[in-house]
Order: structure tokens, then sequence, then C-alpha cells
């Protein structure tokens, strides 16, 4: 039997669910070890050698390390090509293209305001931090318009890279899920209607309720 | 005689010159052609089919069409695995991974300060728009954080993904081009012992001076 590989952190993080999420679709056997933020365990010597950023996830494969949620999911597609879903990251270069170049769109436009969002709306209240009305008008305004262009795409196709669900669709899900389900700004991915679509398809995954399970018992 | 690659886009522009450098090292021919953005050439429907956010690059490789830089890289990297330079995404999972991490570490906690500031020292004054002062403030702040950890990765290894130069460094060339000979704030790079070092050794690669002479040419 394989040794489970290792993820550092708990599920409240997007990234951390990100790195889940594709283990599970991947049926790679994983376990998850809490950190404790707040006591400052993501910057002591140990877990920096392996996260030299100091954030989480931190990933451990029996003697290889890597970091950056979309880099650890890329690890783990190319690494278990023949487990579980076969197509999460493509069968050929062209495939993976089209995914990588979606999952690209996530991380360069997509995460930044969605994670901007998420923060003052659902997280800042919760830590007694205020609300900043400047940047929360600043990122709706960017996320509206690449989730118009995601509107346009997702009238084309039925998943962003393709006809299959994928990484690029994957990557979405922590965001988009604390947007619609903690935030009042849900209806920008709701009520769109082929983004709306594709939203409920994504959040139906296996993989994904499996997280949000994980998340909800504490983990 | 393959058909070249097509490039849409000006050298200026820090993700089109990522895309050419990657090139440049793959040996790959190409074509650069040239976007009128006051026209609003990166607007017009043909152009939104191949590059749905209406941004610079875009990519054409015979029907394929890819966008987002690193995306573009990775592809180009994937379908000339042996031609140029072999080792530039590496050969084997696990440096495909390292670089992957470090490629992954510029897209989300370089590129976001260094092209701020970028964008406010050196284009804002050519473009006539007022800086932002505290947005130049906070920036700042953040890279200096980002290449504190850099500091020590390059005091441990020669370039970010191990002992060869590889997409992970090509990656940070053009933002920290500008920096350092567009800004006052050259110094955040050129001031590391470590950082210094790899970027004098990382701005010389002969792909990278073609780039440049590209760029100074008016391509």
């Amino acid at each position: 039997m394989m040794t489970p590989v290792k993820v550092y952190g708990t599920t409240l993080s997007t990234a951390v669910s990100r790195v889940l999420a594709c283990l599970i679709e991947k049926d790679v056997q994983f376990q998850l070890i809490p950190i404790n933020m707040s006591k400052r365990e993501h910057k002591s010597p140990d877990y920096l050698k392996i996260q030299p950023f100091g954030q989480v996830p931190a990933f451990q494969d029996e003697e290889v390390s890597v970091f950056e949620s979309r880099a650890i999911c890329r690890y783990i597609c190319e690494k278990h090509a023949e487990k579980g879903n076969r197509g999460l990251y493509g069968t050929n270069p062209l495939a993976k293209a089209s995914i990588d170049q979606w999952l690209e769109a996530e991380g360069q436009s997509f995460n930044p305001p969605s994670s901007a969002l998420v923060f003052q709306l659902a997280f800042a209240p919760r830590m007694e931090i205020d609300q900043d009305e400047e940047v929360i008008k600043q990122n709706e305004e960017k996320l509206v318009k690449v989730l118009d262009v995601y509107e346009k795409r997702l009238g084309d196709s039925r998943f962003l890279a393709g006809d299959e669900f994928s990484l690029a669709d994957l990557s979405h899900l922590p965001n988009a899920h604390y947007l619609v389900n903690a935030t009042h700004m849900g209806d920008l991915i709701t009520g769109r209607s082929n983004v709306g679509r594709w939203w409920s398809e994504i959040s139906s995954q296996d993989s994904w309720k499996k997280v949000i399970e994980m998340q909800e018992s504490g983990a």
C-alpha cells in the first residue's frame, strides 16, 4: 500500500480545498495535517523548509515536497495520470493546453477579485476586521468583467476547457463556493445563465461534496 | 519547413516578452503580429475568438490557439520537448514540479506587486497618468517580502527550481527587467546579494538579450 501523501493546512483555506478536491478526483490517499496559524506554526523553521512563503497548503509525497496549490494539483495529475479521473488534466498536449489556459485564467483573473471579495465579505466580519468599501467595489467590477467572459465561453462549451470537467473547473470551486454560500454576492455566479448552470454542475461533483463534508466536520 | 507560430502583441508587453523568450529558448520559429491597442484591435470580434479576455498575447500554432502567457509557455515546452533548451520545463515529473511551483510563485506572488510597481513607476508617467503613492507603498512592501524568500532560496540554489535555468526563472525576466532598468526601485533586485547574482545570470541569457533587441528596435 502506498504511503498517503501529506497536506498541511485546514479545509477553511481555499488553496487547501483545491488540493483536496484534486486528490479525491484522482483517488489518491492523503493525510490532512492541521497547521495552527494562531500559534504561527506556518512560520516555524521546519514548516518554512517545505513552504518557504509560510502559507498553506504545504504538500509532501514521501521525500518530495511541493508548494503552490495549482502546482501541487499539476504534480498529482502528472504522477497519477492513470488513477481516478484520467482526463482531469487532459490526456494529450492539446487538451492540456486548453486546461492550462483556463487554469491560468482562474489564477490570474478569477482568483484575485473573488478571493478579495471572499475575504472582505465572509472572513473580515468573523475576524472583526473593518470591511473596505472601496476594495469591495473595485473587485466586484473586476469580477463582473471576468464572469462576462466566462458567460460567453460557457455558452459555447459545457465546461471551461471543453466537454469534460477538468482541473480548470475544479480550481474555481473554493472561491466560488464561499462567494455563493457565504456572501451576498453569490448572484454574480448563480444569476448568470451559463455560469449558473456550470456552477450547479461543478459544485455537484462528488469530490467537492466530500471536501465540503470535511469542512463542515471541522477538518 | 514548419509554419512559424503566431504571437499577437508587442514586446513592450511583459506577457508577450515572456512568450518570445520561451520561443527563442526552444528554438521555435515565430511571427510577431502587432496589435494596435489604441485602435482597440484587441477588442475586435476576431481577436476575441482567440483571446476571450481581449489581452495580449494571443498565440496560434496552425489551428491551435492558446492564451495566458504561462499556459502558452507550458504548451511550447510540452510540444517541443526535444527542441532547443530541453530542460527548460524539466525532463521528469519531479523537475517539472519544482519548476511549476516557482512558476506559480512568480504568477501569484512576484507578478502582482512587481507589475503594479512597473505600471506606476515606468508606464503611468509616460501615459500621463497620476501615480498612486499608496499603491506604490503597498506593493513595494509586498515585493520586499517575496524577494526576501527568493534571497534565501537563491542562497541554497543557483536558479529558482534547481541547478539549471528554467521556465520559472525566465518568467521573471520581463517585470524584473523593467523594475531594474525603468524605475528607481531596481535596487530591490540588484541590491540583494543572491537575487542580484541570479538576476545578473538570467538577464544575460542569449534568449533574453534577443527579446531586448527586438524591444529596442520597436517590435
